[in-house]
């Protein structure tokens, strides 16, 4: 999955500031995994105090101890097994969560900010709400409440954080006037990263059912994801097509990504016909949501909130409209389904408890760094660009870009152009 | 597979119709996996109406119906499992075939045209021939007709439905005189599909064992496949360092996907010296291939036809060859094996039904649309690129090509170099 | 992993080189899949020669013989898939290997030796050391010496050979002085590369327990080789920023990969602590190694010999220092976990070996190859660029690159150029 969100990020962005996003998604696992080793999966899955947060199995201490004991399992045995796979797999999608964040702070952000809010993220405000829904012993696990691979509990927290991030920062240095999206720069590798996106998705839809034993519902989970993404793709081409008269692949690719995180908490609870209707909402709320972010004038350049927050949201709030009855957790059936407002209710308490939770959670992380003045980037950077100044690199040097050229046309001094316009 | 296809694709097409080849690709995806839930599917693997169409099962019917019965096995339950398997599976063989014709017909076929013809496929043309061959009922099947992973169901189909679209589309513009490619426009994304499709090919044919419920022949597939790929890439390599001198990528690219294709159709029922002698074989037939489309003035963009339609045939008539009796499917031998035509014959009848019938439709389909206006592109795109026309984008709108350049040189109006030439 | 280190290397190389770089990589899995098939997978796992070499199975000889008979097991026996299992997945290691090397003497290798040399390694250098370590009989076997999945097997191999192959080279031409690297063309591609490296590493890990039946150790194996991974690229990044202050993202690319290197070997026989220490000595390592080889002045494009045959060394011995009694093969610790010096004698008797008899064969092959003057690429190459001179072909060629800009202005006769400099 990182590598699929660095290379759509890579190829949503604009050129200079391509370096310092491959190298933020690219280290955000380097941080995460020591974090979530060290606090975050305990903080997830350790023992529960009141339902709220993890207590213990830091630095997964079932590992043996002083005393030669192994109090999780010895190695190579199903306790210790079981462990370890819910580790790494919950370790990806802490990753996961923190790149979303990433991705709307592109191009602006201090770099060392960058690697402290991953390090806090993964630590506390990730693993936090794991621990309300996914911990048996989380007070919204024992409500009931429907996430199945992590619509509300990845999604929402990612593209709140992010959004949180995105208006604490301001906007990117010459962006175009709000409405108007810059273009991207390489679809060619935001479309391998949509792809490659796509097909981690069934490793996370269908690898969640890890958790519940059943693993005899991984055809309709991986059918359902399917058809989400599909849904999401063709509803958004076909209405950006109706306003614009293009077929926008942009358009196409963020909805196919807002099919498939709508779908992502009722993978394993609804009907196919369900997902389909998921699907197409998903990329109908996408489109209207990058024009929601612009017109409050808020510069999320690969659209994290329109595509991880909102559908995020709906997804959630889907369960507890189209939850099938045989395949809910308590056997609950949605609104739609005659169920009535219980299933529908919990998902909604839930949902509000998650936002706010994290709301607050990002304006104190992200407005203490602000505070200390490391939040956004030198404004030297806004003049020669984030990866000339953070990274010292250019993420093509041996090929000209329109923008350089622009430059040198400025600077007649500049060697390479010089020659060129010597003549 | 798809992210396979989409990244070659790119890599082999010219700059200015990239943005199309890449929507197109993604969007087929999700035109199939609605269509073929709802028809293909059943069309394929419903109940078959005299051994050339299945009638029912469509939006796989098997999930709870009106009177809370399965009919196909209740969600969790082995048969459902089996189902859901197959169904996924063969999504995304279906996707693979109208991705092969998106290829030969890029960068000027209508994209609504483009919508319209994969939905079609992905409903009727080709899973009449997958129920023909692998339904149980299928009258190829009963015959003992061998088509492992789809030499001719995928890649034969594909193939032709390629060559008739390209031929009654007519060139693109601007294409240079018939014997000379146009260049790759970017060799590393080429590379790394043809990388993806190598890896993913391993899943598609080892993944047919599915269907035959030995997965004892995985290792012999696997190894096959593999020299099928390695034998086809040198051959490709040798041969056209032979004619030209120069070690051809592109060709030894070509050269590895012919092997593959050649080998799908055998890989569970040849040894590894016919495969390769099967990916050698495939090797050559590319390069002859390639040049014979070009003799007969259809412009392939991406060699779809030499690479699929020629060796999807080559492969499927080499399992005649070479059959091993204690690995067929009727313990027969092929003709090379001393096992007489009787093999042989049946798969040189599959193949020429397999045709007659795929080229049958594919002229009924594209005359329709060419007949209707909705074909070929508008001849306004012929002029600024596809890319805006349709999409009204460019692929890496930062980086001047080499027509740019001299398109701009031409129009000194052009604001950004219109200021660097006035210098 | 052959695709992440294509990419890797046509990232981090200068462009006139790129197909070059892209057709060796991708041809090297063709030639090594027919030599390891006929020779190297019978010298590796052949019945043994006095722990030295194989002296069977050449062509995988158990498939059925002149008599009918299966020596290794009738297809889809048990011990048929465990031998082609056994088979392919060490083909993917032998690729490795030589794709190592190849990256070291990327840009001015004959591509003829290039095949030549790929052969060689795929027949004798690699396959003898993958006897002495990984079968049974093997002598290091034997002795218990520890190499899980290849630090020494595989990368301190392939590092030793790519280093004497760049030695006997010399410099490409164009090379910038001493002591500063060229600048990677495209990190796009080189991160992209390195996320699937790190991806496929899990499968290399992972999959070795394959050979030693406990597949218990899958969850440590993975955890291990994902702190590995992230140790290395923070130690990398946060020392090579406090050295330029700058936060560079080839040095923690690089350090992920040198950090995965060196917890190759220990994976499976120490704990997460160690697997830090192992990975933050791994990111130090390679920038010093860095400076080493640039001191010494070889030039080693990709970094070849720092990553692998430094960190692979490192890893070795660091099985002897802090493996773990329960965990590894005799059950003796290391020696900062009071094992004593047993345990790391035999890894360094293994090491030193090792590299003596890869450093003596990699002067014969290299010598041999020089001595005829095959080795480096004729000097005419030198000029034009080598994907010009060896392949005919540009990897982007509708765009305009620095170099090409530059070499333009000095020749007007170019055509495309001279219309525009014309005005």
């Amino acid at each position: 999955m990182q590598t699929g969100f660095a290379m759509l990020e890579a190829g949503l962005l604009r050129q200079r500031g391509v370096v310092n996003a491959l190298l933020e998604n690219f280290v955000d696992a380097a941080v995460t995994i020591l974090i979530w080793w060290g606090v975050g999966f305990g903080v997830a899955f350790g023992t529960s105090a009141g339902g709220f947060i993890g207590i213990d199995t830091f630095f997964l201490s079932h590992l043996p101890g002083a005393d030669g004991s192994y109090p999780m399992g010895a190695p190579g045995s199903t306790a210790a097994i079981n462990t370890y796979t819910l580790f790494f797999f919950q370790f990806a999608f802490a990753a996961t969560a923190s790149t979303i964040t990433t991705g709307s702070m592109a191009g602006r952000t201090d770099f060392v900010a960058d690697l402290i809010y991953s390090a806090v993220m993964a630590a506390f405000s990730y693993p936090i709400i794991v621990h309300w829904v996914w911990n048996a012993n989380g007070w919204l696990a024992k409500m009931s409440y429907h996430d199945f691979a992590g619509s509300s509990v990845i999604h929402t927290v990612g593209g709140w954080t992010a959004l949180v991030g995105a208006y604490l920062l301001g906007p990117r240095p010459g962006r175009p006037a709000w409405g108007t999206l810059p273009p991207a720069h390489n679809l060619g590798l935001a479309t391998l990263g949509t792809m490659i996106l796509w097909f981690g998705w069934y490793g996370f839809n269908a690898g969640s059912t890890l958790g519940t034993g059943n693993t005899g519902l991984i055809g309709l989970i991986i059918l359902n994801t399917t058809i989400g993404a599909g849904g999401g793709a063709l509803s958004a081409m076909f209405y950006q097509f109706f306003r614009s008269g293009k077929w926008d692949l942009v358009y196409c690719l963020n909805g196919s990504l807002a099919g498939l995180v709508g779908v992502t908490a009722g993978c394993a609870y609804v009907l196919p016909w369900a997902a389909l209707l998921i699907g197409l909402t998903g990329g109908l709320l996408v489109v209207w949501g990058i024009d929601l972010i612009e017109a409050v004038q808020i510069d999320d350049p690969v659209s994290a909130f329109a595509v991880h927050g909102i559908n995020g949201m709906m997804g959630t709030i889907a369960v507890g409209l189209f939850g099938q009855p045989e395949l809910t957790m308590n056997k609950k059936a949605g609104l739609f389904l005659n169920g009535g407002f219980e299933l529908l209710g919990i998902q909604l308490l839930g949902l509000v408890a998650i936002t706010v939770f994290t709301v607050a959670f990002a304006f104190l992380m992200f407005g203490g760094l602000k505070a200390i003045g490391r939040l956004r980037v030198d404004s030297k950077a806004d003049v020669i660009g984030i990866d000339a100044y953070e990274h010292g690199a250019s993420v093509w040097p041996d090929i000209y870009a329109v923008d350089q050229l622009e430059e040198s046309a400025k600077h007649s001094h500049n060697p390479a152009v010089g020659a060129y316009e010597g003549e």
